[in-house]
C-alpha cells in the first residue's frame, strides 16, 4: 500500500483506516462469508485496493461520483472501501426502485461508473444518450451471470493492480458518500456523508453495541440504506465477521444465524415483526447471543417484548439518512434491569438520547427554544454536530431550509421525559388532530398493536364531520385469525384516552410500504380524504 | 451550561463533551465513590464547572496552565474536566516527586495555580519568589486537612458559579494538558496533549476494554499518569463508575473490588505481581468479571499467566506518555482462545498492534525502513499519528529529534513477529550486547522470573574481560524464599541459550525504582561498571 498522507500527530479520520489495520491485525480472519465462499481481511483490502485502481484506470477522479446497485454481496462490502479509497463518492442505490427513479439518481449524481449487480442489471437498462455522464457499467456475478450489460466484475478487479492506492484520504473533510433519501414527497435528494462523520458514527456504533473481534453480523439491513448504518465499517473496524445476503427470507435468516453463530443483525421494526413471527411459529430460540438494533421507525413496545422474550437482547436506535442512520439510542440504565418486562419493553421504545459521538440533539418549538422535560409537549427533533450529514447534494436551498435556525430539522415530532430521554410521537405530517387535540399516531398504533390478533398496524387521521379528524386503524391479522374491528376499538378503549382511540378499524392484507418498508401513510390517507375539501394533510 | 460552539455539522472533539453527555443521560447515576462519598454525574458536571469558573475568577485563562498535586481522589478527577473546561491547560503533577523536582516543573510550565492535597502540601512548600508565576494555592482536604498553605478547595468551587462556563471548546487541536515525562537522565519534558487527540484516544481505550455503562473502573493506576492512560475520560464516557483510591494497598484494592464489584483496573506490571502474590497468599479469587489492563513496562508471561489462573482476563497495553499512554494492544485472536495458557501467556506478553484509532506504528532500522517481520531483528518502534503527542512543551529542538524521519522515536527496541505483532526486547539503553550477539534483558528476565521462588527480577549488562558484557540478574524472592544463584542460572540455562543466560544472581531485598514504579537499571549499573574503563552504557 502507498504511504498515506498525515501530519507528525495528526491524520485525516477515515473508514478506510479501519480496513487497513483488519487487513494487517486480522489478515487471515474472515471479514465476509456469502454463499459458502470466504472473504478474508487480506483479501477484502486486496479487492478494494484493486477496484480502486481499476476505478482509476477508467478515468475516476477524486470527487467523482461512483454508483453501485447491489443487494448485500462481497461486490457491495467491497465498494464501501474500493470506491472512497480511488478518491471518488459512492453512491449505493436502493433496489427497490424503479428504473426510472435510478436513472434520476444516476443524472442527479452524474455518476461515471455504475457496480450492477446481474440481478438488477434490467433495472439500468437505460437508453444511450440518457445518462451522459456515465461511462461505464460493470456487471456483477453473484448469483447468476444472466443478462449482462457491461463487462464483469471479476475481469475489472484483475485490471486493477493492488497497489498505487492507499486506504487513507488527505482530508477528512471530504466527502465519502451520497445516499439519496426515499422521500414519500418531492424528488429523491443526495445526502453528503463525509469521511470524518462516517469513521465517527461508526465507531459510535461499535461503542454502543459492543462489537468486538468475536462479532459476527448478519446483513438483514440493506447495504444501501445509509451505508448500512455504517455497520459497514464499524463491523470491519473491530475485524467481525460481516455475513452476506441477498434478502431477508425468514427461514434463510435463521439458518444462517444458526450456521454462522450470528453475534448481531439489524433491522426496521417490520423485519422484526416478521422474523418473531416465523420463530414464534416454528419455536425458533433466539439465544442471548444475538445482539438486535433496530430503528429506521419507531418499534412498538410489543415488538420489543416479543423480540426480547424469545431471547434476543434488542437496541433501539434512532435517526435519519441524514445523521449517517443511527445518531441516538434508547441508552439502557442498568438500574431498569429489575424492572418487570412491559416496563422495560415501554421504557426501550423510547428513542432515547444522543450516543456518546453525537451529542446534540433537542426538541424543540417553533421558535427554537426547547420544549419542557415533561413527557407532554411535543416539539420537532434537531441535531447538529459531527454526525450530521454535510448537507443535500446540489441543493442549497434545501440545505439551508434542514439547517434553519443552525440545527437540521429532522421532521420528527416528540417530547422529552423527566428522564431526559425523546419519544418519538409522529413526523411531522403524520399527527392527528382531533376536536384541537394532538393526537400521536404512533401511541395509537402501539394499543393497536397490543391486541394478540393483530401482526401489523397503521393509524391515519380519517375526515369526521364533527371532530375535524379522527384517527382510522388498518390492521392485518396475524396468520390465521380474524379479529373484529369492534374489539380492537373496545381494546383500545381499556388503553388509551377514548379521544384517542380509533374511530374506524380497517382488517387488511397488507399495508402499502415504500421500498425500504415504511408504510406509506399517504396512500392510505388520500383514499380516506379524496372528495373532501379540506385536506389537513 | 452555556452554548458550545460548534458549526452545523462540524464539532470540535473534545473529552469535556463526555462529561457533558453523562450528566445529562446518567445524572442519577454515581460518577465517583470514594471513602464513603458518592458524586453523581450531575455533580460531577456542575463541580467542573464550578471550578472551570472559580479558575477564571483567579484570573485564568486560556492556555495558561493548572496544575494538580493529588492521589486520585474526586477533586482529582474533577480537574480533568474542570481545568479545561476553563480553557486551560491540565498539569497533573507525579505524587511521588520530590519538592525540588516539582519546583522545576511548576516553573518550566508557568504554573499560574495549584490544586494541592492536603497531604502532599509539604511537597510544594516553595519560598516565595521562587515561582514568580504561581498566584494561587489551593488545598484539597481529602483525608484530612494538615497543614493548608492556602484557601480551601470547597470554598474556592463554592465561589464559582455554575453557569458560564461549557463543556466544550471552540478548536479541537487546543491543549488539553501537559504530562512530564519522568525520564532517567536529564530535566523532566511536558508533552503536550491535545482536545482531540485525548478525546480519540480515550475512546480508543473504552472501544478496546468494553467499557459500558455496567464499568466499576478502581484507579489503581495513579491519575497523574498520562492522565491515568486517559480513563479519566473514558470511563466518564460511557458512564461508568470511577472508584477513588489514595494509595495501592493490596488488602484495600481486594477490599474495593468485592465492595463495589469492580469490573476494570489498570496497573503497571510490578502493582500486578504485589496484588497477585497477595490474592495467593490469602486465597482471593478475582472473578471472571475483572478486567486487568497493565502496561507501562513489558509484563513476563509467568506474570500474565498467574494473574488469568486467579480469573481475571489481562488486556496488554503499550505506549509511552508521549501517546497518551496506551497507543497499541495486544489484541487478542479469537483463534487463540483454545490454546494452552501458557501459551496464550506468552502470545499476550508481546505489545502488539495498534488500536483501533492509533493505527500507525512501526518498527524500524537507522535508515527507518521496516525490519523483516521474523521475529528476530530488532529495530526501534516509532509512532505518529492523532495519538501522539502535539510535541515537547517549548522545547523545539527536543520535539524535531524525536520527530526526526516524520515519527515519533519511542526508544523501545522491538522485534515484529510473522503475524505482524510487535514484542518489545528492550529500552535503547538496555541492550546487552555479549561477543558482539544483542542480547534482550527483557527476554532474560522473563525467564529469571518462571522460577518458582521469584518475586521480582531485573537484568543488566555487566562488565566481562572476554565477552565485554554478560547479564547479571538482580533478583527480589518470594517472602518465605531464598534461591541460591546458582538454582536460577541452571534454571535459566534450561529455557535459553547459554550466552543469554545470567553470569551472575544476585540476592537482594528490593529493586531501586523511579517514582512511577520502572525499575531504575542504570543505578544498578552505576554499581557494576564504577572503576572500568570502557562504559558502554
Amino acid at each position: 500500500m502507498k504511504e498515506p498522507p498525515t501530519s507528525l500527530f495528526r491524520t485525516p479520520l477515515t473508514p478506510l483506516s479501519f480496513l487497513r489495520r483488519s487487513a494487517s491485525v486480522f489478515r487471515d480472519k474472515p471479514a465476509m462469508l456469502h454463499r459458502g465462499r470466504t472473504t478474508t481481511y487480506a483479501e477484502l483490502a486486496e479487492r478494494a485496493l484493486r477496484l480502486a485502481r481499476a476505478l482509476q484506470g477508467v478515468g475516476i477522479q477524486k470527487g467523482d461520483r461512483v454508483a453501485v446497485l447491489s443487494p448485500n454481496t462481497p461486490a457491495m462490502l467491497e465498494a464501501h472501501f474500493g470506491v472512497p479509497a480511488a478518491g471518488a463518492v459512492l453512491v449505493a442505490l436502493n433496489t427497490r426502485l424503479t428504473s426510472q427513479e435510478i436513472g434520476y439518481i444516476l443524472s442527479d449524481c452524474e455518476a461515471r461508473t455504475l457496480l450492477v449487480d446481474s440481478e438488477l442489471a434490467h433495472l439500468v437498462a437505460h437508453p444511450r444518450g440518457e445518462l451522459p455522464c456515465l461511462k461505464n457499467v460493470v456487471t456483477i456475478a453473484d448469483e447468476a451471470p444472466a443478462r449482462p450489460t457491461g463487462p464483469g466484475y471479476a475481469a475489472f478487479l484483475a485490471a486493477g493492480p493492488p497497489d498505487g492506492a492507499s486506504l487513507a484520504v488527505e482530508d477528512e473533510d471530504q466527502l465519502i458518500s451520497l445516499n439519496y433519501t426515499s422521500g414519500t414527497t418531492g424528488r429523491p435528494k443526495g445526502v453528503m456523508y463525509t469521511h470524518r462523520g462516517a469513521y465517527l458514527n461508526a465507531l459510535s456504533q461499535a461503542l454502543e453495541l459492543g462489537l468486538n473481534a468475536y462479532t459476527t453480523y448478519l446483513w438483514t439491513l440493506p447495504m444501501f440504506h445509509c451505508n448500512g448504518w455504517c455497520y459497514t465499517w464499524a463491523v470491519t473496524a473491530v475485524g467481525g465477521t460481516h455475513v452476506g445476503l441477498r434478502r431477508v427470507d425468514p427461514a434463510e435468516v435463521f439458518r444462517l444465524i444458526k450456521e454462522h453463530q450470528v453475534t448481531h443483525l439489524c433491522a426496521a421494526p417490520t423485519v422484526l415483526i416478521m422474523l418473531a413471527s416465523h420463530a414464534a411459529e416454528h419455536q425458533i430460540a433466539l439465544g442471548q447471543r444475538l445482539h438486535i438494533a433496530t430503528g429506521g421507525a419507531p418499534p412498538a413496545p410489543e415488538v420489543i417484548q416479543r423480540l426480547e422474550s424469545l431471547g434476543a437482547a434488542v437496541t433501539h436506535l434512532y435517526g435519519l439518512t441524514e445523521t449517517y442512520g443511527p445518531h441516538s439510542l434508547c441508552e439502557w440504565q442498568p438500574a431498569w434491569d429489575g424492572l418487570p418486562w412491559a416496563e422495560r419493553a415501554r421504557l426501550k421504545a423510547r428513542q432515547g438520547v444522543p450516543d456518546i459521538l453525537s451529542l446534540e440533539m433537542r426538541v424543540v418549538d417553533d421558535a427554537m427554544g426547547d420544549v419542557p422535560a415533561d413527557g407532554r409537549t411535543m416539539g420537532e427533533v434537531v441535531m447538529r454536530g459531527n454526525t450530521v450529514m454535510a448537507g443535500y447534494y446540489k441543493q442549497p436551498a434545501a440545505t439551508a431550509e434542514a439547517f434553519r435556525g443552525g440545527w437540521f430539522h429532522s421532521g420528527d415530532l416528540g417530547v422529552v421525559h423527566p428522564d431526559g430521554y425523546l419519544e418519538v410521537r409522529d413526523r411531522q405530517k403524520d399527527i392527528i388532530i382531533s376536536g384541537g387535540e394532538n393526537i400521536s399516531t404512533i401511541e395509537v398504533e402501539s394499543a393497536v398493536f397490543e391486541h394478540p390478533d393483530v401482526l401489523e398496524a397503521a393509524v391515519i387521521a380519517a375526515p369526521d364531520e364533527k371532530w375535524g379528524e379522527v384517527p382510522k386503524a388498518f390492521v392485518v391479522p396475524k396468520p390465521g385469525r380474524l379479529p373484529q374491528p369492534e374489539q380492537i376499538i373496545a381494546f383500545c378503549r381499556e388503553r388509551l384516552a377514548h379521544f384517542k382511540c380509533p374511530q374506524a378499524v380497517e382488517i387488511v392484507a397488507e399495508l402499502p410500504k415504500t421500498s425500504t418498508g415504511k408504510i406509506q401513510k399517504y396512500v392510505l390517507r388520500e383514499k380516506e380524504w379524496s372528495g373532501h375539501d379540506k385536506r389537513v394533510h
